[in-house]
């Protein structure tokens, strides 16, 4: 019986071990191994820091939810992975495996900019669940005792979506408050310009975000790295000081210490149009722990976005081609990767497309609609249930 | 019985003439001092331009509405205020006050830039009746024998709108007398770019302007300043020289002289939430006389604009501070000031809002619709009737 | 009887040859020169390449249509004119003339930029019946063996709309075979910006191409000069380096050989309103052969275009300048010239004006839509069944 390894129990850990027990039941030993018991619906962290949703709207319980699919669950830290004796380490333990499936997400590289992040207690950040619920009590501040605002990103983010919606679910909520005028907001970047995302822009988004920007009288700063933060100012590498009472700024993206040594220079795991390792075979990378080279070179580092959407697509790629392995058959065809993002823009939403995600592109737009906002809303419902209940399988 | 002095006899002036009459009524001598005794609705100077207004259709008889409310008018011109012992110095009096109202308006600094202004002959202006009648003469001329129009502001200005509502009105005419093709229209601005306005921009403002003017042929010169003026040719700051046969260039504007010395080195007047001078507590500046910080430094220096609209509200908060001063009551509440726009188009009209007045705002917006023209007819109507009448307590 | 000779057998030569038929009939021996007895109606060749038109679709027998209007037909190409003897040498005669008509349309001067054009296999063309063949081959190398494109222009080109359909075309069509994504099309021009056309825009033309462009991921390089090309590759004059596999670029435009002794240094003859020759009298140029000077110096030189629909307007006013040279009346009202022009967008299309051509403007706009499309195709067919039977005096 195969012994299947997956690091991680996010959007690719979880998909990848329902397709993996799907596709080969009793013939597999699935487990997941990940420190973290809950699984969040990231997406939703923007709406949390706004005091529209609470964790419990937007958690599972991951051995729960595994332990009725019949998968092993490990609640550990991996620590690290040796690809010669195929074996995982972690904090007590050593799990070897036939098939390693990584999904471990972004190490968020606050030390690489000095007094960047919620532990030096100077900005704050949307990327866990712990941050957001921080971030959300900043915020609530802000509303009592306003004052200016940063949203945003350091050089070599690769995820720029939730800093735009929180932008925008800013500049609504305040406006519904009759006190827009005293909270300045600015969309600091590291895209070349508004609307890149990573991606060279998605068909007219420049424009999109230059004009809805220009309409809600939020400021932007683009193609910035950030030298360092001192307590309510924010330091870009070419001098300019900018002051916040609320600064939620992304830091850089690493791969997390325990897989990086499997990875390029920053740790993303270079692989196949299958997500197979380009030298370990057995080891599949997926979502943002794995490398994507970026479209273009931009003039501050910036790295391509790996959304919830594209690694669902991602661990149903590598199950299934881990399947093919098992069973001796021919690998799954390969499909290009697509993106499609339903972005809150709080009194409205945004759905906006690339097919494939680098251009050019067979499609790519950005449109706006109250359609979108629905969309969103439905999505996140749908999602926790399918997650909730391992069907992986529906679309 | 307290005396009252007002320093001009245009919206502010007026303005709070009524509001002090109408609050004290007996209580108080309300004094206007002016040495113009017409009111003239500025607003509507473009159009005397354009020959869609006689002066006789928005000018008003000072001494006639101001006798039938009950309030003094000395027709003569302030040349000093002495703060001290609390006088204005005219031509032939010496007036004592307890209480000054200042509300004389902008000192349009020709002199500052060699061979600028209607007296050198060279150039235009719309901000006097005087001169929008000789540049409605020049015009005229344009009609007969085309040549090259430059509209627009130098330096240190902070009115832009006629100056837009000029390109767009002489756009229209010229295209309904086919003969657009014969008159290149430059708009020259110290704005930092297009809609900024004095003000940071409102809303699309910049997109807006942008995109009309490249519909309409109007090619734009942004943050510059004017070196000098020669006949037919400006040369700006950076060395490039603009032909013209027509040009209306708003100059830099500073306080009046009779009292500028109360104010900062420009002659702006510096005043609390109240419109009360800093310094001295019984004297009280509106309108252009007194001094609003700009919302970011420009490259080329721009001032804030004080709209009629502006002005008016400023005069009734004024009027209502001194009320309270005299009755021991507690003043008013403050309110943020908003300024709302109506810019003609020649053909079509805009309504432009920012509330409050500079950046970060609760509200604001431009929108193009021929509703807008409606609007500006019928304010300019309602407006001068209010006036004729006193009724400063109408909205 | 007057001898009229006419170089040139396209939109200017056989309008012109019409035109003076039908005014002159008897009184005047009219003589087309050309090398070439086709006819192409070469605002179609971007469809040929695009294998929307067979060549035999949009090509007439010149010297079957001027026999039936008794029309003189010599099919031999110029080699000289003599001004002083007014003669027209060709291959193997001379030819006098009392009055002479220039149509000879542009010399593409490949080699002034080395590498460049399909002589020497490295880049494509469009504007010659030839060169569009080629290109379509070139084209459905591309659709079986997908790679980059580039359409566009080189420096001191005048004719940038067959560029800029082809981009809009190519882009249809790929997306309508669901390959776009294997194709990156890059726009480069020596334009200073997306839409100047030559012409410094058309209306809102800059925005509309910036956003069309945005919408259909076709990247653009503007305001370039091209240094040379080698295979597979432009280097542009700022070192820039840009791969394809497929480069439709448009060469430097000059006068012909045979009559640019008559025209400035690049071979493009000085006329006045009525095209007439500047210097001489008898000597009448129109079309791509006449000279007009640029709106604004562009950083990188470029040219004013001269359509068909143009062409075929100065055409009439030759003939009927020529018509009261011969019967001594007053020559026709000089008319500005404007631009109409049709543009096809794959899956949609536009129509541009400029009236006149050149800025200030009476009227200029950029507007898209279906209707456009059927416009051009519609015009297509009138057009050549207009040739056809030599009705020039349709409109």
């Amino acid at each position: 019986m195969a012994k299947i390894a997956i690091l991680g129990s996010s959007f690719g850990g979880l998909t990848a071990a329902f397709e993996l027990k799907r596709l080969l039941g009793s013939q597999a030993e699935v487990t997941v191994i990940s420190d973290d018991n809950r699984f969040i619906f990231m997406p939703s962290l923007p709406w949390l820091i706004m005091g529209w949703r609470r964790p419990e709207d937007i958690t599972l319980n991951v051995s729960e939810i595994l332990k009725s699919k019949g998968i092993q669950f490990i609640h550990e830290a991996a620590i690290g992975v040796d690809p010669e004796t195929a074996k995982v380490k972690t904090t007590t333990k050593e799990f070897s495996y036939d098939h390693l499936v990584i999904s471990t997400g972004p190490f968020l590289s606050f030390d690489e900019i000095p007094g960047l992040g919620p532990d030096k207690g100077h900005t704050d950040c949307t990327f866990t669940l712990d941050h957001a619920v921080r971030t959300g009590q900043t915020w609530k501040k802000i509303l009592e005792d306003p004052g200016p605002v940063v949203v945003g990103s350091s050089q070599m983010v690769s995820c720029f979506g939730p800093s735009y919606e929180l932008a925008f679910e800013m500049d609504a909520e305040l406006r519904r408050r009759k006190m827009r005028h005293k909270v300045p907001i600015i969309y600091l970047t590291s895209e070349p310009y508004l609307g890149h995302m990573g991606v060279g822009g998605l068909g007219n988004s420049k424009r999109f975000f230059e004009d809805e920007f220009a309409d809600r009288d939020i400021k932007s700063v683009v193609s910035q790295a950030i030298e360092e933060v001192t307590p309510g100012e924010i330091k870009l590498k070419d001098g300019t000081k900018i002051p916040f009472k609320l600064a939620m700024i992304a830091p850089p993206f690493k791969g997390v210490p325990a897989v990086a040594p499997l990875g390029n220079p920053r740790g993303f795991i270079p692989v196949d149009k299958n997500f197979r390792h380009t030298k370990h075979k057995n080891i599949f990378a997926i979502g943002v722990t794995m490398a994507i080279a970026p479209p273009e070179q931009t003039p501050v580092p910036t790295g391509v976005p790996k959304t919830g959407f594209m690694t669902v697509k991602m661990a149903k790629t590598a199950a299934a081609t881990i399947y093919s392995d098992i069973k001796g058959t021919p690998p799954p065809p390969m499909t290009e990767l697509e993106v499609v993002c339903l972005m809150d823009m709080g009194n409205t939403a945004a759905l906006m497309k690339a097919s494939p995600v680098l251009p050019p592109r067979q499609s790519s737009f950005t449109k706006k609609g109250i359609w979108a906002k629905w969309m969103k809303v439905g999505f996140e419902k749908y999602f926790l249930y399918k997650m909730k209940n391992g069907l992986s399988n529906l679309p």
